[in-house]
């Protein structure tokens, strides 16, 4: 037997115990005749000490072991005379009476600590180093926590995990598919799924009634905004149900994985239409952690003269409180960030609310002190606030304030990662524009339900019809996302046609799902979350690198096992396939 | 709301209640003034009755409702008159005041009941219709209990779940490996795992010490014997144990799905050697729910002038208890049996042991009474035994008696499907002679540890050594396997080098691996269960198939959605490959 105990259970009431334990030096230091040695495992750390009085050779073999090498001890639980209260076994340790080297270890490229010395690249090729370290590996026991606690509470309500086909179709939508060549079917391919979404809707055509799934999809597109070309989904669905019963269902998901992951009880989660979002924080995934809401100042500006603002479509603005006192310097900081390519405004104007009650703006040429009071009552300004505002297209300088907005909530730590402000965003139009293709695309997917108030609009102003579409945001990041999906084959086609498919294009990529619907399909709908993203989010982590044991780099390559590589001419003969470089 | 209720839970306690209900139409009658609708879900069916008395309109929409429709009712929960106490809710029926047709439905290619019509190709293509049957929904349900079950067991004994990537990297022993065309990285391939072996060992490496994943893995093989392209397995593997400890962790998952699915308690499960299961039944996975152990006769038959005998590596057979009686058509379709080329054998030799205790056999030219009293009293036979002996090389003529065994246990009717026989069949030899390539291979894979007493004999006696390795048999099916890995750098290049792999063509393909060996490798051991072929024992089923929700053919195609299918040339062309075809 390898072990009697981990080492991260004994304490003070095993005193007397003969225990076999067994892990990693963590470290060891000699002091006059003992050698003390730090003994880890995945439970936790125990000391062990070696004196040279017992047994000179034993002393002997432990100086030689260093950081990382694998042992096996036997010996006594004794109480220190030295204790560390911080960590549970601090106030015992193992006088050891026989060790044994399980494998010796080469000196490790970086430190095996909380803090180490690695770079990120050494840490990437060595991530079976980097997952011994406490953070990492605590990431991924988060994981497992959180998958375990989905499937309880969604077993629980009789959700049925139904694994769906990883082998399956390529799509003309699928530009971003990863194919696979198929050696018993030459010349032909089967795609990796960007999501199961046709699937899951033909279980429910076949009665399943609540699915769900926590499963792998993959897309091959740029990588750069923190995406992996593998990620992982809670995919759910369900039939004979309206969008209320989606939101009660999934906003229970979350409160549950908050309450018993985190010990956290979350406050109902509020909602609001995309509309608003966009009026009042320029987004659709609004932080909202903190208020800082827009206000519109077309009514209040306009008319003065000021060119800027009589020229814009819209002048928009944000008060951020208690920044009146902010220098000339931080100003044109602001002014710097606002003009950034990534942000894209040609200026800012503000307007400080000085601690003696007076206004002073950056425009005082145009507007006076009392023309200033009305900017004031606008943004419900009170002494030490500064006002911030832009103007422009409205489309674009909605998104430039809210740029601004979140770079405010930084400077004024209002985006604490141990605050959690969820909200729903509802009423997503059906379609956007795109200017490139010239025409528009599903802003979902094509399968989502147009309002049934709004179908009559597809033909006039398809850009203004709205979808029974949801996303659930947590501090200004989609976290899910879904829809009341079509289940009817006439409204299907009609959605097909004005996303630009031909008939016949439609019947070939998508014919199986709308005959489906010909045969008894219920209504139905159904919701994704980013899984590696919620997991990061309750983690408190910028990146969902660190949520995954074995994450690709930015090249999507894994530097680790040398991957993706090239393979031999045989390997591709066999496949019917070759490369063209 | 699409209804208060579903088809499943209303009963004589809800008498009086009104209802709304919504489901598919099982069928529908009229009798007299009355018309009769069973309605169906995922939780049961419920009747509804529309009278012409109350409501002309009402029932002529209801006459106007077939097979599969979509349907959602309003009404009251009263007594049935003529009750059927077969199902739930057989007392009780919807009398119906409101109907709203949600979705009608085209007639379904084949009957939506528990016995269909349909033949396997057409369940395939509509096979969400397919799914509707309960027979096939219960196979998924269960296999939704057992992952959870598992799940459950498994966390319980602080395993962890781990993702590990599903694009990795190829291997030259993934002759059937299924490759990807990175986008990103051209003329490059990633490869779909057929298992996450090095993973997981790599994680045993980092410390997570217990872990396990339900995971899709992919071969691209021979699909005739009830494979798929993806399958599922139950992936598992520890660090700090040793075999025994392997056995029981595992031993108590297989029970616990058994007491906690099934409500079976399962006895322990016997041990065996592979040498014993060779030598008793002729094969590694044997079926022990029936006893008929070889026996072998060498020392029995030989030297009497029998040349069919006397020229045998082995002359060996059972005792097929009971079956003295059996016809001369019996024995000829018996010998017929053996002598398909499946089987191979060139003849069957028989001893009856007659009722009246005289011993007669098909070779009495060579064998008198007295001769034949020693065979019986090899098989232990009693007065109405039959003994079958085969002769031969020792490897084939086991291999062709395993066969008869089986074909006389379905016979007798021994292999019931509601019994189970697990077995542990440990000590497989590590290597095994492959005639083709003229060299040894891995009998499990590259990474099992050879027993430590049996080392030395790897330059002298490759196919004596024996490994660490054992798999779980059920009925006469392996349903998992595994081993204690090697966690020495030196003993892993030796093994490489064993299966013929140059010192270069180790580093490049495993490389990292043995690096990660050198870096404080714990020991570490681990299994893997085929979960598609433990659901489908556990549901009595004859094919993994009929356990997965969307299954593909015998020629690695799904026929529902058309796949794999041709692709076009700019999305090639994006890859940098083209076909040869």
């Amino acid at each position: 037997m390898h072990r009697t105990h981990t080492c991260g259970e004994l304490n003070i009431n095993d005193l007397g115990k003969e225990v076999t334990l067994a892990g990693w030096v963590q470290k060891s230091r000699d002091l006059g005749g003992m050698t003390f040695v730090d003994m880890r495992d995945r439970y936790g750390i125990t000391q062990l000490t070696f004196n040279t009085d017992d047994d000179a050779a034993l002393r002997a073999t432990a100086r030689e072991v260093s950081r990382e090498f694998v042992i096996k001890v036997t010996g006594k639980v004794i109480e220190r005379t030295s204790k560390n209260l911080k960590i549970p076994t601090g106030e015992i340790e193992i006088k050891v009476s026989g060790m044994e080297i399980l494998n010796p270890a080469k000196l490790p490229p970086f430190l095996i600590e909380d803090e180490t010395d690695g770079g990120d690249d050494l840490r990437m090729k060595y991530r079976y180093l980097d997952l011994r370290r406490n953070p990492v590996r605590n990431n991924l026991v988060l994981r497992h926590k959180m998958a375990q606690e989905t499937r309880k509470y969604l077993d629980g309500l009789n959700f049925i995990e139904v694994e769906t086909p990883v082998l399956i179709k390529s799509t003309p939508e699928g530009a971003r598919d990863f194919v696979v060549p198929s050696r018993m079917n030459p010349g032909e391919f089967y795609a990796l799924p960007q999501s199961p979404q046709t699937f899951k809707q033909l279980l429910m055509v076949s009665g399943f009634d609540r699915y769900f799934q926590i499963v792998k999809c993959f897309r091959d597109e740029d990588l750069r905004a923190d995406r992996q070309p593998e990620f992982t989904q809670i995919d759910c669905e369900m039939a004979f149900i309206e969008q209320e019963d989606i939101l009660n269902v999934f906003e229970g998901l979350i409160r549950a994985l908050f309450k018993n992951v985190k010990g956290v009880d979350l406050a109902e989660v509020p909602r609001m239409t995309y509309a608003d979002a966009m009026r009042l924080y320029g987004s659709d995934k609004p932080d909202t952690r903190f208020g800082m809401q827009f206000v519109e100042l077309n009514d209040v500006v306009k008319g003065v003269g000021f060119p800027v603002f009589d020229q814009a479509e819209l002048v928009v603005g944000i008060n951020a409180e208690g920044c009146a006192e902010y220098t000339r310097k931080q100003l044109d900081e602001l002014t710097e960030f606002v003009k950034r390519p990534q942000v894209g405004a040609t200026g800012m104007i503000y307007c400080r609310h000085n601690a003696d009650g007076t206004l002073k703006s950056s425009v005082d040429k145009f507007y006076d002190e009392e023309q200033l009071r009305k900017w004031s009552a606008a943004f419900n300004t009170r002494p030490g606030d500064l006002v911030l505002v832009l103007a422009g297209k409205a489309d674009k300088v909605r998104k430039q304030l809210s740029e601004l907005r979140l770079e405010m909530g930084n400077r004024l730590g209002l985006r604490d990662k141990n605050t959690f402000a969820p909200l729903w965003v509802l009423d997503f139009p059906l379609l956007e524009w795109d200017e490139e293709s010239g025409r528009y695309h599903a802003m979902h997917h094509p399968f989502t339900s147009p309002k049934p108030d709004d179908i009559a609009l597809l033909d006039t102003n398809p850009g203004d019809v709205r979808a029974n579409a949801y996303d659930m945001v947590l501090n200004g990041t989609e976290i899910g996302g879904g829809s009341i999906r079509i289940h009817d084959r006439g409204l299907q086609s009609l959605m097909f046609k004005h996303l630009g498919f031909s008939p016949e294009e439609a019947q070939k990529q998508f014919g199986f799902l709308m005959e489906a619907f010909e045969y008894g399909a219920p209504p139905h709908g159904g919701i994704a979350f980013g899984f590696d993203r919620l997991c990061s989010l309750f983690a408190g982590l910028d990146s969902i690198r660190d949520v995954i044991a074995f994450p690709k780099n930015n090249s999507g390559k894994d530097v680790m096992i040398d991957s993706p590589s090239t393979i031999d001419d045989k390997q591709l003969a066999e496949l019917s396939i070759r490369t063209t470089l």
